[in-house]
């Protein structure tokens, strides 16, 4: 979406004069401060004023093959760019290295900005050379001994004939890691490995940029030494050749094909037939095979689970950016579409002024605000356990590990919905491919299943969840997010409405935690064994893990609330106000069904609440669009013909409309060819 | 997907070996007899077993105007075939017509053809001459007077020199018709209509068929005569030239773009600058203008709002027939997919077996068939309706109305929610293009705006219902959808769980409808106009609305279940048992917070309710396989690389993946282009 110059519609204008909150004030905080906006707007300035990042067609005229190549001219102009402004801004700095010197800060920034708003703006199906980044050079940096990480960490950062990726996924195998089948023999005569595909299922399937960009791959196989099993390891196997890209002799590679969104990625397939490496291309920072065949066991790979957390950190993050761009557009959109009067012979009022049409945007932009509160708790949690881990203290993981995996899931599985209900918000138009919803729920619901699936993650939790129970019933002391359930007092219902709506949303995941465990020894007391248990309780347990994750946003969203206002201009702070309590009372209500099961609360008492949401929409809308635009989100990345800051939606539809490469010729040669036949009944 | 000659999937085997329930069995009553499954059958053959209608290459890798035209061709080639299959089978009709001679029943007949199992597995983006049959006919048969029809039916059926289509929404007005702002002048001296679209806003925008396939459409326009205003009238006007193709003087045509999904469809955008037509072009079966300018008002077009019903009826099914073919795919692929052990060492379980699995697929599966229940119903009371209008009886036509609005939005809502769900059980491989979840997707989720947008059809039964409620106040007779509002006792639960739970649905939407009446009136006396004081009960109303279907969805199953239970095999009226129950105490579950607001029911009723679902699960468990194979989707329909009948996932997902356009090359240009200079840091 270019910016075309366009006088900002009179609908926006007046609802820009009559918001009560600055947009700037709201950006700055929003940005993490007045320096972070402004270096985040130069660098989108940087490269939208460059007409070579303009694409010339929108993609979704794109073929599957024209995409792939389109994305991968863009990807490497983006990379030498971005030198470039590194190279302007830290001339000193002399590594050529695209933000300074390696280490996992560098990446995970670089990851950041690559999922961020300027990423997604530029690559909408995603960067295709992201794994190099994201996976590839991270577990050199956290898995390579320090022989290897000189060897190759240096050539790798600086692509040095090398695209790489990470390879762990099979066609028949995901979460379940230990079955994976590919396997690396090792061969002590010749002091090499030799990696073998035994079966169709064992083919690595998904990696990114594996198809044809990548010539580099870490490959997780298990290790067989003399016929017996060691494990799974990282393999470090070269799969094109560095000069010509060809497949390597015994290598069997290509990409997976279409999907849902995502298209630029380049997922792979990759079977392997006698590929030899040499042994020092195992990673071997923990466990190593020595030159005889010697395995040595290595220390527990601690950083390694710390790794995962932080990928889950950020996903929360980036669904949260995804839902809130989804947001901005719906709500713009709404503010200037108009239909079907309240009042006959009235005009048609901008459809915000429905109250349905508020009940569809303004919940959503509650919650993309509170996530993000419960991101920012989430990453100085990460930091803390981090400095704890490197300090050899483990003792905080598990509580970590267990939150970020109940957030990951019910804020991404939440993100889709509301992304979905917001297109679904802008009528038909939502559904055309010039709104960009598409895009953006195409990512935003790939989160659902990589880095841990929806369900599987839940029960993750709800292992941790029934211990901790177990525990509580002991009078241990528990940690921070548990201790709610070591409250057993009832709900109280007060004049503090909030208060009342995140304590019943407390009792609500202690009682399944509760019921869960119940059911457990229920199952295991008929003899059930103690998996077969788990599993007959899996409803009960994954319910439990997302309500604990429900009442944990609730709570921290009123908590860190109370934190900001002590700070904020006190407008922002009576908006913020607004969106917690939305929020808050959102989630009351869409688990109305369990608050009601266990606690006593009167109907009256829910239909006060029910009005004060309803008073709360109201309150909002007059501060909507001032709000939205307070992401600052740039046009192009909303990449929307609805959501753009002029609200000239109709003109930008029908110009997008005219870009169609259908347009191009006043008579598509199907005419001749088929319907002139078919209308001459010559078919 | 082409049927690949494979053995069945040893899982695939066993399932079918140890199911209670015979496929076939089933198949014949959900198909409506043995008759009809075998005719049905027969036609897929015909079109399945010709290799022209096997695409040479998959959908999800052709760019947009590829896959137009490659959809023309095939669509041309469909509609000859199907006459020459029609030529076959009633030789003697000598009509030349599809399915014999015109009527609206032939039309609806081809309506359910295209929108059917064949019509979606050959146009999985829809069929790129729908319209011309699904509303540019009816549009003439139902509004265009004797002469008129006489002049343009024949034509237009044969399409003898006419494509044709309808276009009634504009860009800037959608479901408010009173809005639309395209005009139509009469000018009596010339005994013509003068066509004009007087702003942007007033482009006619998502018409199907009309961005380059159409040469006339039917035009809904403001009739002017000497500057007076005399509403919304059809307007016949020729677009192209019959010829040349090339577009008319003064008309302004193309597409509008690319959309989620139904990418065949060519939905077109059209401005008219001083088109004139002939006075004769007006449909005048209705209104008439007479050559001197005399406005002529015509009876009330009930049979248009029979069309607008029946359009709905339909809706109910195709999303049903999208949300089984889902369930289909996925019942298929988690018999097959095996992941996570439940015991420790004991082999992965086919996750069919996982609990949490069971509990997103069987209610899908249920909620299909009962949703086919309803649509059943709809339909014979559809008939009973037309028959009595077609005698001027108007009578039932409000409540029919009512229970249609109602069930579309419902229905299309939860078939998108289920659509999706289903998708995201098949894990990242249901993320895969070849999974053919994105096409089943994109048609059903376009259904929940197009033909009557969700909230604005709960809305239009919303009203029916608040008007129902006051005349139950009044002890007059009520509707039989509506009675249970009349039954105002209490719920006394009793053994009887089914019972139980479709009372207590009755009774939620008895008690919104209640609340909603009382908040109308609140604001009256707080000095409202009915319009605002409507608006400010948006949500009641809406969701009165929704529950008012939920209840009658509910209702329905039970009753037409114990009717069937008289005529089918008692093994498959135990599982139909099963799947009614599960539905009904699926969507009672789903509902628990309205449902305890509404009844005192105790924890220890609804945790009872809660173990019946969970213990149906596990009943129904065995003969889930069999139960899909009875939908009889032939695997062109599912076109699935995971939901085939053979249950081969891993060979169908490689071997779509190696048809992959770009795994043609070893080596993409891409290498030598921009990712060669790359690595020599020559960017």
């Amino acid at each position: 979406m270019e910016r075309v110059s366009m006088e900002v519609h009179a609908d926006l204008q007046r609802e820009r004069a009559a918001a009560t909150i600055s947009s700037e004030h709201f950006a700055e905080w929003w940005a993490g401060g007045r320096e972070r906006l402004e270096e985040r707007r130069a660098l989108e300035r940087y490269f939208f004023d460059d007409p070579e990042f303009n694409d010339p067609k929108h993609i979704s005229f794109m073929s599957y093959k024209e995409l792939y190549e389109h994305s991968v001219a863009k990807g490497t102009r983006f990379l030498a760019k971005l030198r470039e402004w590194q190279r302007l801004r830290a001339p000193v700095d002399g590594t050529g290295g695209l933000t300074g010197g390696l280490d996992i800060k560098t990446l995970h920034d670089f990851r950041l900005l690559i999922s961020g708003p300027l990423g997604t703006a530029l690559f909408q199906q995603s960067f295709p050379l992201r794994l190099h980044f994201a996976m590839f050079l991270p577990t050199l940096l956290n898995q390579g001994d320090e022989e290897q990480k000189k060897q190759w960490l240096e050539r790798a950062w600086h692509m040095d004939g090398i695209i790489g990726t990470y390879a762990q996924t099979e066609l028949g195998h995901g979460t379940f890691i230990r079955g994976l089948e590919t396997r690396a023999d090792y061969d002590a005569e010749h002091e090499e490995f030799v990696l073998n595909t035994p079966s169709l299922t064992a083919y690595k399937w998904w990696p990114g940029n594996m198809g044809q960009t990548a010539n580099m791959v870490v490959v997780l196989a298990q290790l067989y030494i003399k016929g017996k099993h060691y494990g799974l390891q990282p393999f470090l196997v070269r799969i094109r050749n560095e000069q010509t890209h060809e497949p390597e002799p015994g290598i069997d590679v290509g990409d997976i094909g279409a999907k849902l969104g995502a298209n630029a990625v380049n997922n792979g397939f990759l079977g392997f037939r006698n590929v030899r490496i040499p042994r020092d291309q195992m990673l071997m920072k923990n466990a190593k095979v020595l030159p005889d065949g010697t395995f040595v066991k290595g220390p527990e790979p601690l950083l390694l689970y710390g790794t995962m957390v932080f990928v889950r950190v950020l996903i929360v993050h980036d669904v949260m950016v995804g839902l809130l761009q989804a947001a901005t557009i719906a709500t713009r959109y709404a503010a200037v579409r108009r239909q079907s009067p309240i009042e006959p012979n009235a005009p048609e009022p901008q459809i915000l002024d429905h109250l349905t049409q508020q009940a569809k945007i303004f919940p959503q932009i509650a919650r993309g605000v509170c996530y993000r509160l419960a991101a920012d708790f989430l990453w100085q949690f990460y930091q803390r356990i981090m400095q704890q881990l490197e300090a050899g203290n483990r003792k905080g993981l598990p509580e970590l590990h267990a939150l970020s995996c109940c957030l990951k899931s019910v804020c991404t599985q939440e993100s889709n919905e509301g992304i979905d209900a917001l297109r679904k918000a802008c009528g038909g138009q939502g559904y055309l491919a010039s709104a960009n919803f598409d895009n953006i729920y195409g990512l935003a619901t790939a989160a659902y299943t990589y880095e841990g699936e929806y369900t599987v993650l839940l029960l993750q939790t709800a292992r941790f969840l029934v211990r901790q129970y177990e525990d509580s019933l002991k009078r241990k002391v528990l940690p921070d997010s548990i201790n709610y359930m070591r409250d057993t007092t009832r709900l109280r219902w007060t004049k503090n409405l909030l208060a009342n709506a995140v304590r019943a949303l407390e009792i609500v995941a202690a009682s399944k935690v509760r019921v869960a465990w119940e059911q457990i020894r229920l199952e295991r007391k008929r003899g059930q064994s103690a998996q077969q248990a788990a599993n007959l309780a899996g409803i009960q347990l994954s319910t439990a893990a997302a309500a604990h994750a429900r009442a944990f946003l609730a709570r921290n969203s009123l908590r860190e609330l109370k934190k900001l206002q002590r700070n904020l201009k006190p407008e922002l702070g009576g908006v913020l106000q607004q969106l917690v309590e939305i929020f808050v009372y959102d989630t009351f209500l869409r688990q109305l069904g369990d608050i009601l099961k266990w606690n006593h609360i009167a109907v009256v008492q829910v239909t006060q609440l029910e009005q004060r949401y309803e008073q709360l929409l109201r309150d909002f809308r007059p501060n909507a669009v001032a709000l939205v635009d307070g992401f600052d989100f740039h046009d192009r990345v909303l990449g929307s013909t609805l959501g753009c800051y002029d609200g000239r939606i109709y003109e930008r539809l029908m110009e997008e409309a005219r870009k169609n490469p259908l347009n191009e010729e006043p008579v598509n040669s199907s005419f001749r060819m088929h319907l002139q036949p078919l209308m001459r009944g010559k078919l």
